[in-house]
């Protein structure tokens, strides 16, 4: 059995939330590893990136090796304000140390904006860069239902396949 | 590296929510591939099924090929009113046309409504014959929480296998 | 394409939710196969436990051998209250019946309490036993957003890694 499952890839999954920041406050938006001039930002201990931190969280998720508030949590004040990015960078890292070899990730925003579909190729290079893995992006709305339709925040779903080296 | 990562399939994943059209519209439902008589309707720009959307999404997804926009958007008017067993048709044949092999699709629906269970076997048949491949379908409620919760709606969620082919 | 397919393991996906009973009931909280003393307890027809529903429905949803509602439903009296840690138990030999190896499954909880981290190493060795299989843990909240971030219920989200047996 353990044979069996030796040879197996490691799945994991990762949701992560945001809420958008108050009208009237002027929070930058960094999503899927870009920052979007000119559109309400997201809240958060770090710059508030959904997809990217669901990444990050289906990357641990898949290793076995807890998750965001383990790695980067509050009482990790060098993490404030980190990039979405420089996170997933950060955990590609720590589950490579770990012994596995990232296969790939993929992820889907849900929320009605922004437009993400014309910046779709530019967000998976930036995160595929920073995991040194392929990441795949697609997006989604909620067909105007729950707190994604009303428009409160975004939520990023994301699955990873991980394999461990010998 | 890349021969481990070569050797590995891919992963993917996709969620997508239709709200139940407005009360007294006679809408019929579609839903996982089948029709549901007397039941009441979802909608969309498409047939609004939101189990044959996550698990076509789910695909695009793996294969980092987009998702549903990207390829049945609102600028496809040949897509209007296309059934979900179509679409996840079409989504096939893309992701095996781009050099992939789908390895299996599971989704689950997430609702109050209809009542899932008696006509799964057949919904898995619909779909599985859609897709050429082994689509699993399972059901579940949100216990009364939420849009589904409150019946506003049905989400469903999916993930998907594939592989590359040589 | 049946070689190919053929070898490729099975990915499978599972949501579960419960609602918090109301304020003055005096209900246990179970999750993740953990007794949580004097922690507000969930609803459910079995204990209740989100994080082992979602990962036992991962596992059917893999096999393609229906959900939870299928084995373990309200017309099975036998499993009423039943612990979430047997329920994956169950569902984890009914898989390994249906000539299923586990490769692994990964949980993802969302919401605003019980504070999970600190019993996280623990729930994973108690869910990892039932299942007989590695059996990850994470946890996030919704940044205040939806039902979970009203602290209406907890949600989680699993998914499993299953391959046939020769």
């Amino acid at each position: 059995m353990d044979g069996v499952r030796g040879a197996l890839p490691q799945t994991g999954i990762g949701l992560d939330v945001h809420a958008f920041a108050p009208e009237g406050e002027a929070v930058p938006l960094w999503l899927a590893g870009l920052f979007w001039p000119g559109e309400c930002g997201l809240t958060g201990h770090s710059d508030g990136d959904p997809v990217a931190h669901a990444a990050a969280d289906a990357l641990f998720s898949a290793a076995g090796l807890g998750d965001l508030g383990t790695h980067f949590g509050t009482d990790r004040p060098e993490f404030k304000g980190a990039s979405g990015a420089t996170l997933l960078a950060h955990a590609s890292r720590i589950v490579r140390a770990a012994g596995f070899e990232i296969g790939n990730i993929a992820i889907q925003l849900v929320g009605n904006k922004p437009k993400f579909a014309p910046r779709r190729e530019e967000a998976q290079q930036a995160l595929s860069a920073a995991a040194g893995a392929p990441v795949s992006i697609s997006a989604t709305t909620s067909d105007a239902l729950g707190f994604t339709g009303r428009g409160e925040g975004i939520a990023a779903i994301a699955t990873a396949l991980i394999c461990r080296v010998e």
